[in-house]
């Protein structure tokens, strides 16, 4: 027997179609800037062309982690590209940048051309809504090291900021306000122990309904990761922002995210009755006998964003956002002296 | 029973263990430009600070593939970053690009910290090697998805280009000639046939001795990608390269990579006599009764880059790169009039 490459599990011409059919699905993400179709070796983005002063770039990688599995249980593999793409802005949006292009990474044990172009579709939809350039990717195959109808997907994201505006929270002091904005859900974080409770403890299907939530398990768990990009970017206009400092409240939850951008000597106090924690937190809680202190540092608990601002700019922050379309933002603590940490009360 | 995360599979301090470590080492990765240290949400990188006039930006994101599986079964994960890290350098360096900066994302079933610096302790050596800075990247811990002892990683790298010097292929015309420079090694590419060949039909072990080789199983199938940057380089000095197009010889071979460059109504004659193909890809051949064609569509056979240079500058290319350290670049063909393909002879 002769052995050639298809024989070995992988097919160059299953992978050259879904290259074809994503090429179009980027195209359409295209902005000013762009200089390159899909399928050169790198993707050609002229900075210039922004008409930046004194561009810092931001970069920043991520995952969905194990939502994914959520995807394969229930054959929805539209939302996916969403999660990543957001995920992504919002890494770099809390430092002051504007996305300019992203690539993606999706790795198969054997491609299924369908569901690779309804990543991508999800990829290339979430691009647009942001402003932002699909400008490349990779789509590897790898047998055996996936099982089947499973993958892995990891985005990259470029953003450009203003040196001058750059927000790093810096100027962080005790007396500062947090401002609370809401997630969407999970977002993409807490999935391994979403997961354990729901299908291993409470031995539900992705498919049941759970009563407390209005939905099935599916809709509650792949609930896209919103971006915050529309309802900031108003805030990042004029000559200096007025937030500080921002936390994207991922892995670690509030406890530890908050932290990254906090200014040695300075700790924050998060008032834990000043937002309602959406009913999908309080269920897993239960349902899990999670305790509060783990629950904290593996969900958002309906928090997504943390903007800390000037005490007089709490107010015009809070109808900025309304009037960008996000009048659910709430004050949730403030800055006080002290070490680094996060102080829930 | 209560449960936390830790329960679920993920172990947050494992994670940060490994962010403390690979802290050091990406710090020594820093160039002129880098403004941020690792942890920041997003990585910083001050592209006024690199001079250019004005810079396209050529990003690509790229894997290792099923190399991966080599390195498990040896236990050697120390060159894999030096794979992925040259591996994105090259992709770029073909359109004339120097890199600037370099994210990876490492995705594990259970995250041994000592393996995790292992393979960023390569990505650090590598990135330092081709000046690049190591800019963040996301470590995932993703119980279930991956075997114990396995894990996936991809890399994203972005790099800068003066406008007017950026190499597209566009000039390339009947008459010019390649220049074929070696390669290392499989590179990162072709892994699966290998693996099948090596392992499922010669029955061999990782740690086996071929004697047509003169080494192990692991030596060759794990020697590093090699970065093409440091004979390169000089050539893109100048106001204006002399090369037309370049070719990064990847997944599917000189076949497949080296018309991504080619310009409509050319193609390409490629002498198959012109180079030694090296001791490996014969093996290889012989071993797997591979057919010529499928081996030109799956390995690079000895060749890692191709460059296309009008027929007057081929000499003092050779010789450009002869000086730089590579004496054993070649003529190994030349552009005809023709529909795009790769015709050998």
């Amino acid at each position: 027997m002769n052995m050639d490459y298809k024989a070995a599990g992988v097919d160059i011409d299953a992978g050259n179609e879904v290259v074809r059919r994503i090429k179009g699905l980027a195209k359409a993400t295209a902005t000013t800037g762009v200089l390159s179709d899909l399928g050169s070796f790198g993707g050609l983005f002229h900075i210039g062309a922004r008409g930046l002063t004194d561009p810092v770039l931001v970069a920043s990688a991520d995952g969905v982690g194990t939502k994914l599995r959520v995807a394969f249980m229930s054959g929805i593999h539209g939302t996916i590209g969403m999660d990543l793409v957001n995920h992504c802005v919002n890494d770099i949006l809390v430092q002051g940048a504007e996305p300019l292009f992203f690539l993606d990474y999706l790795a198969t044990g054997r491609l299924d051309p369908d569901v690779a172009v309804q990543i991508v579709d999800g990829l290339a939809r979430a691009c647009r809504e942001n402003g932002c350039a699909l400008l490349g990717g990779e789509t590897a195959e790898m047998p055996g090291f996936y099982a089947d109808g499973e993958y892995d997907v990891a985005g990259f994201i470029v953003g450009a900021v203003e040196r001058a505006k750059l927000i790093d929270g810096r100027g962080i002091a005790a007396g500062d306000v947090l401002v609370g904005v809401p997630s969407s859900g999970l977002h993409t974080n807490g999935y391994s122990l979403a997961r354990s409770i729901i299908f291993d403890r409470q031995k539900l299907s992705v498919h049941d309904r759970v009563e407390d939530l209005g939905m099935t398990v599916a809709e509650a768990l792949l609930a896209p990761h919103r971006s915050y990009l529309p309802v900031v970017r108003p805030l990042l206009a004029g000559p200096r922002p007025s937030i500080k400092g921002m936390a994207h409240i991922t892995g670690g939850g509030i406890t530890d995210n908050l932290p990254r951008v906090l200014p040695e000597g300075t700790e924050a106090l998060v008032r834990l009755g000043s937002w309602e924690t959406p009913p999908l937190f309080r269920w897993l809680q239960q349902a899990g006998g999670v305790p509060l202190d783990d629950m904290l540092r593996t969900f958002n608990m309906g928090i997504g964003l943390i903007l800390v601002v000037a005490p007089a700019d709490a107010e015009p922050v809070l109808h900025a956002l309304a009037a960008a379309g996000e009048p659910r933002a709430v004050r949730i603590g403030e800055i006080t002296a002290g070490s680094g940490q996060v102080r829930y009360s």
